[in-house]
């Protein structure tokens, strides 16, 4: 019999709970014998006390075990993800999926939706007209053996205890922390039967954790777990004090995103989206070094195969494969303004944040996991932090849905973009992490 | 709309709730607006951040609102009450009620039952034949009226935030935390509309809270709390190193403390019942300084008034009033051991905790506030640390139910009661604090 008031004090006084406690405590939670109120006390006692290494790999363990996996038996070819924490603007897995998938990489990859401010990889692909994200276990795995490639959300059989974890923790005040952030990102990832998995660890003040002693903490902490569990993982850490690219809102992005597989997207997701894809064919196996890892990633954008393969991923999925060459059957927001800069200056700073907070407003993000998502609006900011703008010069356009809100988004738009001089910026990609160590990469 | 997350976050990191936060919160929770599980989350942040002073009055008095009081209108007598803090043969209580009644004192004392380790002052009264300690608000201020004094339990429209918040923190590992011990206590306490309160904090390796700094900030908090809504509120810090007393267990303790009334209780049962009375007279206005407040209380127990009052209160609370002088009518455990010295020696120590453990062991305790106790067992311990013992010589007396419990019973006296030398003892009465500070008394 788990005595859980004991557990929750002596982790409060800074004890370590044992691996079989962990995994006796994970099951009998998803059995509903442990009470979410003992959970969420335990759960604060976690964001104060973090956890041991043992727990961890533990707590991580049991909710894996929580749940079915992506089973992929044993198919011998290696099976890659890319996960990032949270960012405004963020779409290279729209691009990176297709493009490792045409260099024999199989690419499970089980995305998540957008909250608070930042996006989500499944509200950016349904903003596809007809795309369906929500496929069983079985159907991803007959699309993964067929295609490649499978992008969907999280179905009901996966990890289970990290479903309902996660639920309390988010309004319990308990998402800030690293050792329970990791073990919910890992156990997801690891229930994908990978052989790799390449973190974006975003830093910066529109990020998650905005510390970069903090996100190079986590970054430790994911790739432990990941290779505890055999599965080769490296981390990137990309800069999240502006947002990536231009595009920010679901529609738009994937706009950009067909750019970028047609070899013209911005220059800064363009440079993150090869780093990102160089470590997942470097943790394929199917590269050993950077420089060479590079030219067939980009060989997959001018051949033109990584676009064709996106449009047989969208029409396996019940979307309409013509957007790949007709973006104009996107979902377009009826209002579009220009904000145009009210002086001349440089640009110092472009918040994140408060654009994606000014994206939920406009109604393309969400507050509360329930809330509706509408794909056409959002932003595109063309000016980075450091350029020169003359007075008159557009800085952003506004895509909403009525024109009631343009007000609205043009005074966040005004507090997101300052033009103050030139404010520091973080380096754009910063350190790469493994299980060896910290590179800098500046 | 109270965003509860968003309190959590901010307890969390340390900020501080304003006293509308706490009133809103406090009420929304009894309201069952607020669910269980962030409430919990919240606890366990309070235990890791404190409260601040603001917060805590705050956080009190909307405990007090959230049921009825005692109330006693315009009555111009002072109402004292005398709170202890949890430990092992504390009968204080059952002399110092009548006693301070004697001297003009109303006592409107709502107690509570053994937990754990510790005895309560209810499970001592209902080992009376017939004590009723579940009264009315109406029949406990009747009876206050009449007789100068009452003894109860808590009732359910009495502070019933407080019920639900403290069933929660007892198995949510919340319970240890200064400002929630302190608001909990007082917030019970002031509903019993009192013009002085003396607090009895125990300290040491029996006590609840064992370090007699963490003791003294507790005095300090209640203190304040007390004193910020007018309630002349004093403390002594006593010594639960060791039981107060011989006799552990509700009838004998209940015995014992008739002998205290008949002036030939233990010495330390005595010193200690004097001094908490003291105080108590000293709050009530009811004299100037310790020296001419001892004497009263006194010829109460020469006189056999405080005896006589005792038994009034039993007769007027349904119980057997015949008891006073016939203890033999409490209920006696059949089966009695007595535990002698293996060797000579000098105790050492005789640890509470353990002996209060090996009660419930008995059945004369409980674990859940559900269990029920049997009120004839428990222990005589007939020695005291820093005592010389001859080999032979009898330790303590077993209280038992059954034969089969000796085994067990007769372990943990060994266990608790230590020969291996003099080990250093708490002064009996070590500090006195007051709104003024903290008077050390050795």
């Amino acid at each position: 019999m788990l005595q859980v008031p004991r557990l929750i004090e002596r982790k409060r006084d800074g004890e370590e709970l044992t691996p079989e406690e962990w995994r006796a405590l994970i099951h009998a939670y998803v059995a509903g014998e442990v009470p979410d109120y003992q959970m969420a006390a335990l759960a604060m006692a976690v964001v104060f006390q973090g956890l041991g290494d043992a727990e961890l790999v533990a707590l991580t363990d049991a909710m894996l075990q929580s749940g079915d996996r992506l089973d992929l038996g044993d198919w011998p070819a290696p099976r890659v993800d890319k996960h990032s924490i949270g960012g405004v603007g963020d779409k290279t897995s729209l691009l990176l999926a297709p493009m490792l998938a045409c260099c024999g990489v199989a690419v499970p990859m089980i995305s998540g939706r957008g909250l608070g401010h930042t996006g989500g990889t499944l509200d950016k692909l349904e903003a596809i007209p007809g795309f369906r994200t929500g496929l069983s276990l079985a159907e991803a795995r007959a699309q993964l053996e067929r295609l490649g490639v499978v992008m969907l959300g999280q179905t009901p059989e996966l990890v289970p205890a990290d479903k309902k974890l996660y639920a309390l923790r988010d309004v319990t005040g308990t998402v800030e922390s690293i050792p329970l952030i990791s073990a919910s990102i890992m156990s997801k990832k690891l229930a994908e039967s990978l052989t790799g998995l390449v973190l974006d660890i975003k830093t910066g003040s529109g990020a998650f954790i905005r510390e970069p002693a903090q996100s190079l903490l986590l970054a430790r902490t994911m790739i432990r777990l990941g290779e505890a569990s055999g599965c080769r993982t490296v981390a990137l850490l990309t800069a999240m004090d502006r947002p990536l690219g231009i595009a920010c809102g679901n529609a738009l992005e994937v706009a950009e995103a067909l750019e970028g597989l047609r070899g013209s997207g911005p220059s800064d997701l363009m440079e993150v989206t090869y780093a990102l894809g160089v470590e997942m064919l470097l943790v394929a196996g199917l590269a050993r070094e950077r420089g060479e890892a590079r030219r067939p990633l980009e060989a997959t954008v001018r051949s033109g195969a990584a676009l064709g393969r996106f449009a047989q991923l969208i029409g396996a999925q019940g979307g309409d494969p013509r957007v790949v060459d007709d973006p104009g059957r996107l979902p377009v927001a009826p209002v579009v303004e220009t904000v145009a800069a009210a002086r001349a200056g440089r640009v110092a700073r472009v918040e994140p944040r408060r654009i994606g907070q000014a994206i939920v407003e406009l109604g393309g993000g969400r507050n509360r996991a329930s809330d509706p998502v509408d794909p056409a609006v959002g932003f595109r900011v063309l000016v980075k932090p450091g350029q020169l703008v003359a007075q008159g010069e557009p800085l952003a356009e506004i895509h909403a849905r009525r024109p009631g809100q343009i007000a609205a988004a043009r005074a966040a738009l005004e507090a997101a973009i300052s033009l103050d001089g030139e404010g520091p910026t973080l380096p754009l990609i910063s350190h790469r992490v493994t299980r060896d160590g910290v590179e800098p990469l500046v």
